[in-house]
């Protein structure tokens, strides 16, 4: 972050010709770490404990492990998705704290640990074994950020009674993340079995005519069941950070 | 049909010139009526009661009137398909016990009046209300080639206790015809209940995403259940037909 | 609703051969309303003051009248989307008090008025003026179903001032839905500037490459900014849905 | 399987309070077999001699070797699809009987070797050499499933003759499956032979315009004759299986 | 024609400063009538008898008109293809001669009539009824272009035996062009069966994933037939001029 | 625009409490007119003397004319694009002096007649006759924004001569706008002569395999020749503009 | 070749019951080699001289030497496209004179070395120099089957005097095959430059929105010069193969 | 290139027989130099310091090396995109001043270096981190071009902050080309920003639904802001050689 910018705001409020307010209005936009090939937005997440984030895919192993050393040096929680080994191997120099989700391919360092006693219950289901690590991607995720994460694995809608001899779960659930692939069923049927936000993510697991999950995204944008939402393909990620931000409305403190 | 070029051929059957098994033989292949504009293949349906079909989209009425007329000869049960008012006005002309499905787009005569005592159930399905003409062509196919035909409509898997409360008249049929639109993930919740084959017909009911039926056809040849195959999108007739052909070998004395 | 089969669950309520929670979750799955053509999904919305929601495209008239006449039966809120001035005029046949939004194409039935006072702000913002009837579809979806909607429109990233402008009503809002055609940027701009969940509805506004709103939905799916979750083209029905789910979890009371 | 749920089941039975038509139909729904990362649905196949199926790709070979283990407790015929050999070596391992093929990358374990006496003939045709990893698939499933199968391959369009000189095989058939890659037109020309239910599977075999499939599968869903229907791009496990429920309905005694 | 252009070019040849050879190269390259929103291509199709040819379609009737009026001063034939009715009538005024086909939508005048003596023969087929227009597209430009032309009409590989039938046609063509919609699979069977050029052009007839033609046009680019090459869909006329093209490589005095 | 709030802009900059640099920074972005159903970007085009633009098409005649009154108000120049005759009738009303393009579909009011003395030359050229209403849309845009604009149309690759003997144009140019449709090769063969900037637009001239202008689109993203770049389908409006930023660029006082 | 069935067939010659021209008629359709895993159609190209051509993709390295040493049994000329090294080294084992052509990756056995005296020329263009496999596939194609052949290779239009150079070369032609990838507006300027039928062959080359030789295929389908035909996306083999039946027709004596 | 041409060509100058604007006419359309693999388009470049370009994909290493070193001899600067390590080796072996850009894959070699005192500033923006590779071609091809050039990566719109903090950077260009990837906004919220062109570059970076730069490109062609052309994914040369044409014009003294 720009000390010396962020050392003139201050010495203006301070010295009066500034007014608190308008100094939290410019924090909002002002600050980010600038490493030439990266502006890290530090702003954002430092509010309410979320994690800084990033996104490893298409950066070299050595600038990821520079974000997150220098991310690290706020303290804050961190995560790193879209991790192969050798990143983390890389983090694990930086931070020995570092812990590797090997299917979900996340790197987590937690240096706030809530407590995570309030707030809704969010629910990762997939409809087979192939989608277990985007759905492990999203439970990271949305543990990560505070919530309470449970899973339910493999009761996709060919074996229907899987799903139905689970409904209690489905019930308990504030906000419900539906992991599938092939064609993708599943996010309409649990869709009409709640009344709760369903967050749908397609996954690319299938061959032919699943087109690298094309099919299951399509299926779950054409839900005839209300209220499904859905992420991009593979992204767990996403659709465990829109979870979480679902989840914190349940809590009453906020 | 070549009449000459039957007669040629009886004539060599008369004479001991071509024994009867060839000559049955050649029948199988010879013979069509030709129109100029189409050839008719008249001798495939004339086996087993099967209808003369054909298709009207894209024939002027007068091509479809005259195509008729002449297969009305053979005094063999008709059906057409994708038939207008306006075509069904020009067959009621020639044949006046024709009848118009005005939902399925269909015209049937029929000559032959079959029992259907024997055999197996077939069993069309609809996800919604939209459904329903495609689903009435593939009805109106399969009961003029002889079935017994039942029909179950608006189960969509938005509402799944609607599609579970029928569960007594899956397990009844020998085979299932499965319309929807939309996502279609209905396909894929019946293949998974019913250990019978299931033929699937995307429609093009929907909007935006599901591009005219193409997400409803993914949907269904991705399909996680086992024993779900899939026809063109809206083709009812396909559907029934081929469920026909599969509820034929049902027959005891076939 | 099938009464016969109620009365007997409730007779063996009373005889104490079915005891009270099993009853009730029987219930949860036992009721529609069979028309034949439609089987109405009666049970769901009964609960928490829902409407019932009919999707009129793809229906007659005469369709939609029958089932809305049948659902108003049960003194409930009513709302019919992608509704024709036809359409309406049918429903105000029957229901004199019916309201319709002539540019969302919706149709409305109060007879259950909520009071609005807790719970978040839905904020429903469109990228260009084209973009208003899918807005509006989404603005009375969320405020029949209870909640505080607040309208910003033409605010698209071309004029980026039009938006920063208006920052203090985006950050009020629990949910925000972003209605955008064209390139759809507008929604990973918002997604940025929050940390509340965005749903996002592409539209098929625009022309050329735009492919009828598959460049707005690739967009959004692929947004960079997180938080942001996706329904289908011009589905602002869904996103009102959707985001009426999430805001109730805002609600104290429950 | 969760022995405690039939325990329970079975007692009720016992002591009355349930009656046997009733537990059976629990009994449809119930059972699975819990893995954590895999519910294995044991049920279905139980019944009339069908094999278990696994479908081993995106599964680590852990994953199957384990999920095999488990089903082979069970006494019952299994099937692996799209095994490596690595997880052939694996099941080996478990099951010294397992018998591998290698071009179908199936592994198949037969503890019931059903007599194959009664009951239609169930034919795989190609259209090329290449297609017949494809085919071997298929035919290995309808085989485990109790089918009398035959195969006729490399008679393409190319050299309809090829074709035409084995016109009494295609008539023999109950029915038949069409494995075509490239342009996929064999489906058409054997479904205008043949008064047979034709499954055609379209193969990625070919180059270029043929995307990896698409183009031989578009062939089939538009296929101008009658009575095809259609499976996922090189899924050859699909089209054995619908086969098999086919076929199955020319057994007499059932 | 820029007649100022061509009076200067000559002039040079008139007075030395321009050779003869070089006079010619020019000449080929000189020359088009410039009408402002259209230059006419006049010097191409002056060679050997070719008609002038336009396109009508995105063009007004009164600029079909004016470019008509002005190829006609040019004594040479005239074809105009996509040619509505009213077109026609415009064009009947300048000229009475003009004939119009009314499935094949083409005006064409004919001022050289040519005699057809030698030359191979090009044979125009279709699969279906619903293809003839795009066939008599291509019979009229390769008529016009002073080829020998036959149809065979209705020939689809649903009933092989119609093909079969006419085996001899086909094996005395020089050239022939296949139309077909729906999977387009006649053009591969009938490459596989002659040895002579085969012009494939897939028809839009067909409906759902027949896509317009894609479905037609694909399996026609992948034919597994040799021998076979493809215009775009609908594109009679494209077929009928490169038939025409390579059937003058047959005329001896070339 | 929002008076209210550049008084007490300019308030503060009377009374010293806001610099001159930073009220300058401040109205570059606060200013648009809100008319509820839009907000007009007032403050991008008062510069330098563009036009005002309305993008016509998916508004409504009234919304259209409501714009177009308040930007009237402002005394600047005012382009419509795609407008209608109907659009047309009631700018008409509101300012008489109104020009309407009927090929380009453009309005025009031109309040400031700016000298076109200087600066390069912006030229339009097309592939074909049918292309020109894209071009016009293309050339009034520029012509409006103060360009030297010249036409050169129907100059496509398939008579190459017509384009040859229009060199001199085509190197007299500063930015060029290459208007194509079918194939669209004519922007790579213009780009490859010239050392000039060229705008290709794709139309969606053509039928078949032109996908509606995505052949021609395509076609100018591969351009093997440097020095091109492209815009929408059909968005003539869009070239001007960016021929009009390129151009102006040649301007000696700017 | 099933010799019983050929000696059965010319017995019945022998003694009388068939005739001569029956019995040719019935060769036409009877012959091919069944090696199992492939049907030798070995009756079409015995005659005229034309090689024996197997494609090598998608078969194994022994399939392809089993099929090869089968056909060179027959004396004729052998052509194998899309062959790696290791095919090569396979067949080099059985035929030392076989011939490979790494650039295209055939192999050539020729055993009947053909005067190339009369008939026109077969000319080869590609627009770029990583075109040139798939145009030596074409050429060596063409030449094998007894054409004369010439290469003009990278005369793409980015910069057209290369090709405008090569005119005479191009008017000599008899057939032209145009290879391009990228946008692929070769085939459009070549096609419109001379009045003999062009073979266009799309190429992969690209990247991007070539979409792997799509861009290309769409240009070449859309030509807006007449006379284009179009063959799959990197068919050399098939584009040499039309250009040879096309050729052939310029031989006097045939 | 071809001396002996231009050597006849001269001989005519010095006679008298061609003048001098006829001569350089000829010399604009007629030398290549002829490698056989390649024609080296080397007329075009050789004009205003403008370097050779070599895109060296899908060639050899081998062929490159050539042509950079056939190229060289002219003592032009020399910029090969696309190069591997490997080809850089060659290239070194050739030229030891050669400059290798890892990240960019370009290849540079600069004999003569332009002062780059005047002329506008062509700045490269990208959305992220893993955009720059594209971003840096772009830059070094603009660079080598003669161009002023600077870099504003990673400020993609997830955190519009960073892009409002360079503002004045983006002011100061006078032609800006945007990189970026995933959805591709920036290219939107930059356009609307300045009033100078903007070319946009999509890039493959993104995953799913990215579908390798299709969102992107789709997202920049459909800006609805004005003065955005895009070209090719990933294409940054063709980017930064548009945008050192446009800013050619800028310079003063051309």
């Amino acid at each position: 972050m720009d000390t010396q910018a962020i050392k003139e705001l201050l010495g203006k409020v301070k010295e009066g010709s500034l007014d608190v307010d308008e100094a939290i209005a410019q924090l909002r936009w002002l600050p980010y770490d600038d490493l030439g090939f990266a502006k890290i937005d530090s702003h954002r997440n430092i509010r309410r404990g979320f994690p800084e984030v990033v996104f490893a895919q298409g950066k070299t192993v050595d600038q990821v492990a520079k974000i997150a050393q220098r991310m690290l040096e706020s303290n804050n929680n961190l995560l790193i998705t879209r991790a192969s080994q050798e990143v983390y191997d890389a983090v694990r120099e930086i931070e020995p704290t570092a812990e590797y989700n090997e299917l979900g391919r996340t790197i987590a360092v937690r240096k706030i640990r809530r407590e995570v006693t309030d707030g809704g219950l969010v629910l990762v289901v997939t409809g087979g074994t192939a989608d277990i690590p985007v759905a492990e991607e999203a439970a990271v995720t949305a543990g990560i950020m505070g919530n309470r994460v449970e899973r339910l694995y493999d009761v996709g809608v060919a074996g229907l009674h899987r799903l139905l001899g689970n409904k209690d779960k489905l019930f308990e659930a504030s906000v419900i993340i539906v992991v599938a692939g092939m064609e993708g069923a599943l996010a309409s049927v649990v869709g009409g079995m709640v009344d709760k936000p369903v967050i749908a993510v397609p996954t690319s697991v299938g061959y032919g005519a699943s087109f690298n999950g094309i099919a299951a995204l399509l299926t779950m944008l054409n839900s005839c069941a209300s209220g499904v939402s859905v992420v991009n393909i593979d992204n767990g990620f996403g659709a465990g950070y829109s979870a979480a931000l679902i989840n914190r409305l349940t809590r009453k403190e906020e």
